[in-house]
């Protein structure tokens, strides 16, 4: 409650008073950010539009902010994290299931043997998820992932996945809350995977997250209501996914869209589509060090999710989108580097 | 912008100093309402779940309240007004639809002969739901929506159909929203029928209206990113449709939920089995004078769309959910009626 004090009424107060928290305070709002074009871009385009009387004023109800999640706002590599709780949940539920000892996907992937796992391509990533993300109530799911998220470490950080989120995004997403902002994440991860953690993480309420999803049933289940989680998809988040995705769920083009590869493509160009003041922002891994490097655009190591394409790049410069090295314009990465 | 502001910061005030609006104000917030068993039991319900301390007390980022659209929040009969819609777009229509004038449905409502037309049930509804809501961008579906309402009457009373909005149910939405609760649509209307009108008649935000819907495709149309309606039904948010549409929009069970059909069972149903306090309610349409009544609950005549049956009216008594009498409970149901 406190947390959620501290959040919405600095904001409406400031917005009672006529004058932007960004305005009203003296200190830097993006402190984990260098000094740069990009920090400079956000913080110009956000003076603009909350200005009374600018050109480019935006009303509070229309500024809406989309940020794509994986590689955005938190860690996607080696792989994306919905991914690891899904190999971590066939290793928990493989007592139940002698089948899965000689029956591929699975009989690879309880061997340690990703590679051969993951060679089926989409089919056998859509059997894993499926195995792992259906058929329990949706209430039970949640637990399973606050469960796993409690325990599970990221290989590299040897931090719980959840705290390898962005300092300079969280700072961001405040900075846009305090100044009228809805922030909305719009990832082509799993809604319901993301909502568990998402508010406490970003300060982003379930209401706001849109996700790819699997059918969900509802159903009586010993006189209590629930919604059983059933093996189908539902809806893809991503790609030409998340312009849809968006007008399902906000029913308005962003203003300002924030992505770091080619699933977020579609979204930055819808959001650049809309009339009036449009901010579009792509975050580029060059950061082999701190986190890490990928492209492949500008000659940076490739990777099979999560790719920045050197078509992408060139589409930033013609489109005139942000984009942010996080070398040169991320002081600190994660929280946890300054403890 | 002056409108969001007075609905907000009062609220946000209120909450900073620690008070809900209710008991800062003397003045009664439903004055629509009669004073009997139904506001009370509202009135009750909200000082319990906001008084900081209660037993019952719930948090603001939970407070969720869900109200069905069609004959819980406007006028339904003599039928929904997304059906009167679509038959003057039929008409609009046909000059590109020579086909037509042969075609059933189509040759029947041309002809005024609406029986006729609706006689090959479903099928026959979703042939004009398609024709005349699909084949055009969702910037564009939304002007011919706003179009529509600028100059359709509602035939019974004259008045525009977004006149024909309950003013009891204005109030309690407002009297909700000053108490931290985020109000939402949940419909099993077109969710883009109703964004365009309902941020202005009742304060809800496109991204807080649920409803059903078709697909949409994103593409680029003359260098512009759009999103096309497409002939294929996406969601169905009725009956156990809506426990769903709840779940994936906005990921929290509701506090309360507002309905007045068979329609709205499950929603009530899914949000009573949450846990702590929840509340129910249901309008009876009993009113022929002011408006309509039908049932068939009650001996109340009976209606092919929007039925209370005798078995739901058993439910409210079983579960405990609160009936509204719109003839007893209501003092004014149009805001017209008082021009």
């Amino acid at each position: 409650m406190k947390r959620i004090l501290t959040q919405v009424i600095p904001a409406a107060l400031a917005l009672a008073l006529g004058v932007s928290l960004a305005t009203a305070r003296a200190e830097d709002p993006l402190p984990s950010w260098n000094d740069g074009k990009a920090k400079q871009s956000i913080i110009e385009f956000v003076a603009k539009v909350t200005k009374p009387g600018s050109p480019d004023f935006v009303p509070v109800p229309e500024r809406i902010a989309t940020f794509d999640n994986d590689g955005t706002l938190w860690c996607e590599q080696p792989m994306p994290v919905q991914l690891f709780f899904a190999l971590d949940r066939v290793k928990a539920l493989a007592p139940q299931h002698p089948e899965w000892k000689t029956k591929e996907p699975f009989a690879s992937l309880l061997k340690g043997d990703l590679k051969t796992a993951l060679a089926g391509g989409e089919h056998a990533l859509l059997e894993i998820i499926m195995a792992t993300h259906a058929g329990m109530t949706t209430a039970e799911f949640e637990q399973i992932v606050k469960d796993w998220l409690a325990t599970a470490k990221h290989p590299k950080f040897k931090q719980p996945y959840n705290a390898c989120v962005y300092q300079p995004m969280i700072e961001l997403l405040a900075y846009l809350h305090a100044n009228g902002f809805k922030n909305f994440i719009v990832s082509g991860g799993g809604i319901e995977f993301m909502r568990p953690w998402a508010e406490k993480a970003y300060g982003i309420p379930p209401e706001q997250v849109v996700g790819s999803s699997i059918k969900t049933k509802f159903e009586m289940r010993d006189g209590k209501p629930v919604l059983l989680r059933l093996p189908e998809i539902n809806f893809i988040d991503d790609k030409a996914g998340k312009p849809v995705g968006i007008n399902q769920h906000i029913g308005r083009r962003p203003v300002m869209a924030f992505g770091n590869s080619d699933g977020d493509r579609e979204m930055l160009e819808y959001t650049q589509g809309g009339s009036g003041a449009r901010f579009e922002l792509l975050v580029l891994h060059d950061d082999a060090a701190r986190e890490y490097a990928y492209g492949p655009a500008l000659g940076l190591p490739d990777v099979k999710l999560g790719a920045f394409t050197p078509a992408l790049y060139e589409q930033t410069k013609k489109d005139g989108w942000t984009v942010v090295s996080m070398k040169d314009d991320w002081k600190t990465i994660f929280a946890f580097e300054n403890k």
